[in-house]
């Protein structure tokens, strides 16, 4: 672990140090840019600010500050028996969000959301989840600021993987099976499919519904949007400096996991901001799963972020509203678009996709785990296997850093079917 | 959070410093004072130097010091919205060890343990477990300085707790479930209990015969011994450096669960080291689960540490060799006995017993995962309620150190059970 680091002060907004600017979202209607107004009905007033924001950057509130310092600054920790285990002449680092109550980086945002969600006087946010990852957060962080908070989660999840939901109830959080009899939309699925297993999409159209209804609640989304995105980038704020306080000038490569994007987007876009002042020459990779790769073989136009075309349309890399991945167990992956900044930073070079196999991820995470003692998110075993890939082929050193999302306490019997045998390879599986 | 603090560079011996010595171990034949080579076939050489050692402190090597680097020093957190939450005037620091890969302070010795093995040329590690959290912190360590590891682990939650085993599994390790048919003992039982739910007791014997047999093994206890206890000294060698930096002068009470004690010992001894030279009053309360109560009704006395017999006979607080606790989930707790050097701190007056029963537990558990985030471990959850109670009645601020053991994700099914009011209290249950 390198020297302790200040937590950020701000957030770092890389829409303002672009060349070029990028595309804004369009309302699904009209096709012509969102308004603030268009957003109001769903997200708090600084979020939709902050969604289109040029302000290079904005300051992060003192009480969401006095939340991060829990478990912030998290640490950056130099791999060394994981360098050996490969035998790479790498100098390997891992900015690991693990260290977070709930275990991943979602918290970060979550916890952002919640409180500008209080300062409008909200009382209750509706929201989504799959497998749990960014229903806990969300929870963790509503609990913090007083607010209600109601989980439509996928009715398969709900039941085969209860963990998360006693995480999520555990904070205060209710959490119902979706679809559910409780909305418009869950009926009419339940009515049509009684014993569907659900989907995100249905999630969503039942959570944004909800929120729709009530002038004292709002929505809330885990990833993909702008703000989303912004209030991730104290993960590479706090990894730049770490580095360098470790004795390093900068990054050669950066490996992260990429599914809805924030995750990678927040640890990278202060990396390449450092790109676009001049200061360095590191290049980002953006490692996908092969089940759902939409950076690697999406296409970049405008979609709509969830199934029932309810959200504005995105300028991405997208796989199609329509696209259901394999069930692959890295959940958090599993999202058929790509954050609109981070697509715009893939199409001006700065990015590059890549797609890792699902066993070969789950390998990657038994090394490190045996290596360096933590056992990582079946998400971030994709970046650390296509880092231990590059390294492997390495014949003189170079400084890596890999994003680890989060810890994999929870994911403990995707290891153990991994270890018996039993996980199919995703390579191909992509149609 | 304070500021940041150096991870120790030695391990703390109160043995050193009390005003009266330990008693010592005894041999369970002879019932003289063990000898190194009575202990030679079970432990590695150093490990039998410090369990007898009179130096106040020892030197901590400096790979045990990289492998801590991963995670300490391990957070003091000021848990203000717990404080609003009781309505108290006292501020309250919670000593955090769930940032552990295994997430929780097993960890601090099992490192050591494997270490100190590895240095004396020993191959492989037996342990028994019972819920899992130490062998699955012996697994870690074990990876980390290359030694094969066996853990007997009790039958009943080897099926029914599986996520900890997968964690051993996933760092490396064998697990068995005890009673097995690899050991004599095993296979004693085995014939005449078929159906033998296990415990701890058998597990112990089996590890102890497996190593006993083999020259390049060694057994390996993860709380108790004198040994153990001085590694945890970490915990509280930080916390009052950390209580300093934040800008307190001493702590006017510590909490902290006691099973085997060494959890506790390890964060009260560096503060009862500042009370034996006379520079603060703190007080130590010792918590323990009301269905395992050895300090508050047990018997102060010289008893076998396993149900076999095979271990030396340790002067403590004891409910006897026999004594089988009741199933409650705090499974760290459910020892017998206690630590030797605490049970001498209880005798001497630093250290004062406490029982709180389950659901109180459980209670305060939940009310501070919704206040600071974390879901107490639930052996950590009875210092939290005492901690609670005690803050709630407080008229004038005092400052109050609770130390935090582990997280509970791994625990969720219990918290949900008690949501669902399934627990039964445990009040009255000893008999």
């Amino acid at each position: 672990m390198s020297e302790p680091t200040p937590i950020p002060t701000h957030w770092y907004n890389i829409a303002a140090d672009l060349p070029v600017p990028p595309p804004p979202h369009l309302h699904p209607g009209t096709r012509e840019p969102v308004t603030p107004d268009d957003m109001a009905p769903l997200f708090a007033s600084a979020l939709i600010e902050q969604e289109a924001s040029t302000e290079q950057y904005i300051e992060i509130p003192e009480p969401i500050r006095e939340v991060y310092k829990t478990w912030r600054p998290a640490p950056l920790i130099r791999a060394r028996e994981f360098e050996k285990a490969l035998g790479t002449p790498a100098r390997i680092y891992v900015k690991y969000e693990g260290v977070s109550p709930v275990g991943s980086h979602k918290t970060n945002t979550a916890v952002a959301q919640a409180y500008y969600n209080a300062q409008d006087g909200i009382t209750k946010i509706t929201t989504e989840t799959g497998a749990g990852q960014w229903g806990s957060a969300l929870s963790f962080a509503c609990a913090k600021f007083g607010i209600d908070l109601e989980v439509w989660q996928v009715r398969a999840s709900y039941n085969s993987k209860p963990y998360r939901r006693f995480l999520m109830e555990t904070y205060g959080g209710t959490v119902h099976p979706s679809p559910s009899p409780l909305t418009e939309s869950g009926r009419k699925i339940l009515a049509e499919h009684p014993d569907t297993p659900g989907s995100l999409g249905i999630a969503v159209s039942e959570a944004v519904e909800v929120a729709a209804a009530d002038p004292n609640a709002r929505y809330a989304l885990g990833s993909v949007l702008n703000h989303v995105v912004l209030h991730q980038t104290v993960i590479g704020l706090e990894a730049v400096e770490q580095l360098r306080a470790a004795g390093e000038e900068n990054a050669d490569v950066v490996f992260g996991c990429a599914g809805g994007g924030s995750n990678l987007a927040g640890l990278a876009f202060p990396f390449i901001r450092e790109v676009l002042h001049g200061r360095a020459t590191t290049r980002i990779m953006a490692v996908e799963p092969a089940a759902c790769p939409s950076i690697t073989k999406g296409e970049y136009r405008y979609d709509h972020g969830d199934v029932a075309g309810l959200t504005p349309l995105l300028k991405m890399h997208t796989l199609g509203q329509d696209f259901v991945p394999d069930p692959i167990h890295a959940g958090g992956l599993r999202y058929h678009g790509m954050a609109p900044l981070l697509s715009h930073t893939v199409e001006l070079g700065y990015v590059t996709g890549q797609a890792v196999d699902q066993t070969e991820s789950f390998a990657a995470g038994v090394l490190f785990a045996r290596a360096e003692g933590i056992v990582p998110a079946p998400e971030s075993s994709h970046a650390i296997a296509a880092c231990a890939e590059y390294a492997k082929r390495l014949t003189e050193p170079e400084v890596l850093v890999i994003g680890l999302s989060g810890h994999g306490m929870l994911d403990l019997p995707a290891y153990h079917e991994f270890m018996q045998g039993n996980l199919v390879s995703t390579v191909g599986d992509v149609s």
